[in-house]
C-alpha cells in the first residue's frame, strides 16, 4: 500500500455517503431524462422574470469577488423582517449555515437531537463533525416536540433541529407549540428552527420573529417560493451577538456575487412571491386530488410539495416510487419507519404534474 | 449575563478578526466608490461576452438546484487537463476548497506549513480548524521552498502549503524547483499547490499534472483569468483515492448551478483567455514602466498583478497605499516584516489603471 497522508480520525470514521443522489446524477443512471421533475422541492414556478433580467444584468460584473459583508442584501432582509441587520447571517443556503451550527456548537461526542427521518443533510454535518445523533420519532406524522424536549433535557444536548413546516412529511405547528417549546428549551441549548417552507405556511405556523433569544436561530431561504435553488442563498436570523459569532467559522467571500444579487431582486418582487404562493396551493389542492383518485391518502400540507400515503408499507411505497421512476417521473420519499410508506411530491407547472397524474395509475398498477 | 449556549472550545478561542476587509466594505466606511479597483487580484477584462450569455441563457433555470456531482464541468475539466473526472473536486472557490483540506488533514494542534506572509484565508481555516501555524519567511521576496522543506521535516506537519506563482509577491519557482520540492516531501504530507495564478504564468512554471501521488493536491481557479470571481468556483486535481475523501466533508449541494453553467462556458472559450492573457501581459508590462517612472522597483510578476517595492519599510509603503485610497485607489499591501515595503496593484483595464498613474505620483509626495 502507497504511504499516503492520513486525514483525522474524525474524518477517517465517516462513511462516503452522500446525503442525497440529484436528479442529474439519477438521469444520467437511467440515461435519460424525467419528464417530471417533482422530487426535491424545487420551485418549478421559477424566479421572477425581473429576478432572471437582474441575473441577465449583473453578468458581466462577475468579475468581482461578493460583498464579504452581504451588506445590501442582509439590510435589505433586516427592512422586510423588521429585524437589525446584526441579526442576519446570509449563507450558501441553509445547508452551509447548518453545516457552521454544527461546527460552532458541538463538541467530538456530543448529542445532538434531531427528529428519525427529518432532514438528511443536517444529520451529515452532525457526522461530519463528530457529534452523535440522537432521534426522535415522528408522532402522528409531525415531529414530536414533546419527545424533543424530552431528549435534549435527558442528554443535555448543546443543539437541537426543527423543520417547522416539516420536511419530508409537509406538516407543521402552530406558533404557540413552537413558542412553547423555545420557552421549555435550556437556554443552554441552541434550537435551529429550519423554516425553508415558512412562506408556503398557513398563517399562524410562523412564531413572530424575536430576536432577544441567544439560543434560537431562524432559517429561511431563497430556494423555495423565490426559485433561486441553483444560487445557494439563504439566512439565519438571531440575536445579534449569536450571529456575530458566524464571523469566526464562515467563508468570508464565500457567497456569489450573482445570488446576492438574485436575492436582493427577488425581495423586491413580492408580487411574484404572491403569485408563486397562489400557484403551490393551487398546486397542492389538485395533488391531494390526484392522490384521493387513486387511493392514497394526502397529508395535508404547508410547504411546496404533498406527501402521500400509499397504504401500504415502506417497500410499497418504495415499489410505487421506482414504478413512477420507470415512467421518468422523479420524486421521493421518506425513509424513517412509519414515515416510509409515503411518496413525497413536490408542485410544478401543470405540464409536469399533467404527466405525473397519467403515470401514476399505472405505477400503483405495476407496484401492487 | 444572560444564560447562553456555549460555542465549542475550539470557536470559543477563535478571534472575530476577517481575513480580508474588502473593497466594498471599504467604499461604505470611506463613503464614497473607488475609482480604480485595483486591490482584489480581480479580472477587470471581465468574463468573456459568451460567458455572460450562458448565464443570462441560464438565469431562469436557477430554481434547480445544481447538479451535486458537478458532472459536466468535471468532465470537461477533465478533458481540458488529461486526467480523469475521478481526479477532480470542485468547490466554491480555493478558498472553500482550502477549508475543507484542512478539516481532512489537520488534527486540533497539529502543525501546519506556510510562508510568513501568504494567503490568509489559509490561515483563517488551520485557524478554524485548531491548527497550528508554523510559518517560514520569504527569501528574495520567493517562497522559501528549502525552508519550507525542512519545517515540514521538522515538525512531522501533516499538511504544506505553496502558492505558485506567489501571492502576494508575484513571485514563481520553475516547475523543476517545484518536483524537486514534491519529491523530497514526506509521502505523509499532503501538499496543497495553490495555482490560481498558473494561466499568467510564464511556460515553465507549472509541473506537469501528475494525479499519481496521493500528497500532491493542486488547485486551480475561475476567478482570476477566467473572470467569474463572484461565481466562487475552483478545482482541486490530485490522485483518484484523495479526491474522493472530499466526498465525506464536502457540501455535496453546494456548488451554485450559475457557477457550473458559467464555468463550463468559460472553459469552451479559450480564445478569450488567450486575450485576457495578453491583456494581463500587457498591463504588467505598463504597471513596471509606471513603477519605475516614478522610483519603485516593480517585481516581476508571474501573476495579474505588480507587487511594487515602494523603497522604505511597511509604514512608509502602508502610507502610500493610504495615500491611495485618498485618491480613490483601492490596491492592497502585503503586511509580513520583509515583504511590508511593497504595494501589490492589480491589471485592470486601460481607464484603470490610467486613474493609478494619474494619482501615483502625488501618493508618493505626500507618503514622504
Amino acid at each position: 500500500m502507497t504511504e499516503r497522508p492520513s486525514p483525522t480520525a474524525l474524518v477517517r470514521s465517516l462513511p462516503a455517503t452522500v446525503p442525497f443522489v440529484g436528479p442529474e446524477t439519477q438521469e444520467r443512471e437511467r440515461g435519460r431524462p424525467f419528464r417530471a421533475r417533482l422530487g426535491a422541492n424545487e420551485n418549478g414556478f421559477g424566479p421572477a422574470p425581473s429576478v432572471a433580467r437582474a441575473m441577465a444584468g449583473a453578468a458581466p460584473q462577475m468579475w468581482k469577488y461578493g460583498d464579504a459583508q452581504n451588506h445590501d442584501l442582509r439590510n435589505a432582509l433586516a427592512r422586510h423582517l423588521g429585524v437589525g441587520a446584526e441579526n442576519i447571517v446570509i449563507g450558501e443556503g441553509i445547508d452551509g449555515l447548518l453545516g457552521l451550527v454544527v461546527r460552532q456548537y458541538v463538541e467530538q461526542g456530543a448529542p445532538v437531537v434531531t427528529s428519525l427521518g427529518a432532514y438528511p443533510t443536517f444529520n451529515y454535518h452532525v457526522a461530519g463533525f463528530g457529534g452523535r445523533l440522537v432521534t426522535v420519532p415522528y408522532r402522528d406524522d409531525r415531529e414530536d416536540l414533546d419527545g424533543l424536549l424530552n431528549a435534549v433535557k435527558l442528554q443535555n444536548a448543546p443543539l437541537v433541529y426543527l423543520s417547522n413546516p416539516d420536511n419530508p412529511m409537509g406538516t407543521w405547528w402552530e406558533a404557540d407549540a413552537v413558542e412553547d417549546f423555545v420557552e421549555a428549551l435550556p437556554p443552554t441549548t441552541m434550537f435551529v428552527l429550519d423554516e425553508a417552507y415558512g412562506e408556503t405556511a398557513p398563517p399562524g405556523a410562523l412564531p413572530a420573529l424575536d430576536v432577544s433569544r441567544p439560543n434560537v436561530l431562524r432559517m429561511r431561504t431563497f430556494s423555495k417560493v423565490y426559485g433561486l435553488a441553483g444560487l445557494r442563498c439563504g439566512y439565519a436570523v438571531g440575536e445579534a451577538e449569536t450571529i456575530r459569532n458566524f464571523e469566526k467559522v464562515r467563508n468570508h467571500f464565500g457567497m456569489t456575487r450573482m445570488a446576492q444579487e438574485a436575492a436582493l431582486s427577488a425581495l423586491e418582487d413580492q408580487a411574484h412571491l404572491q403569485w408563486v404562493c397562489g400557484e403551490v396551493e393551487a398546486c397542492r389542492q389538485r395533488l391531494y386530488r390526484i392522490a384521493r383518485k387513486n387511493g392514497l391518502t394526502p397529508l395535508l400540507s404547508a410547504t411546496n410539495f404533498v406527501t402521500m400515503d400509499c397504504g401500504g408499507d415502506g417497500q410499497h411505497a418504495m415499489k410505487v416510487l421506482q414504478e413512477l421512476g420507470k415512467r421518468d417521473v422523479f420524486v421521493r420519499k421518506p425513509m424513517a419507519p412509519g414515515l416510509d410508506r409515503c411518496i413525497r411530491v413536490s408542485v410544478g407547472p401543470a405540464e409536469e404534474i399533467d404527466v405525473f397524474e397519467a403515470e401514476l395509475p399505472e405505477a400503483l398498477k405495476a407496484a401492487r
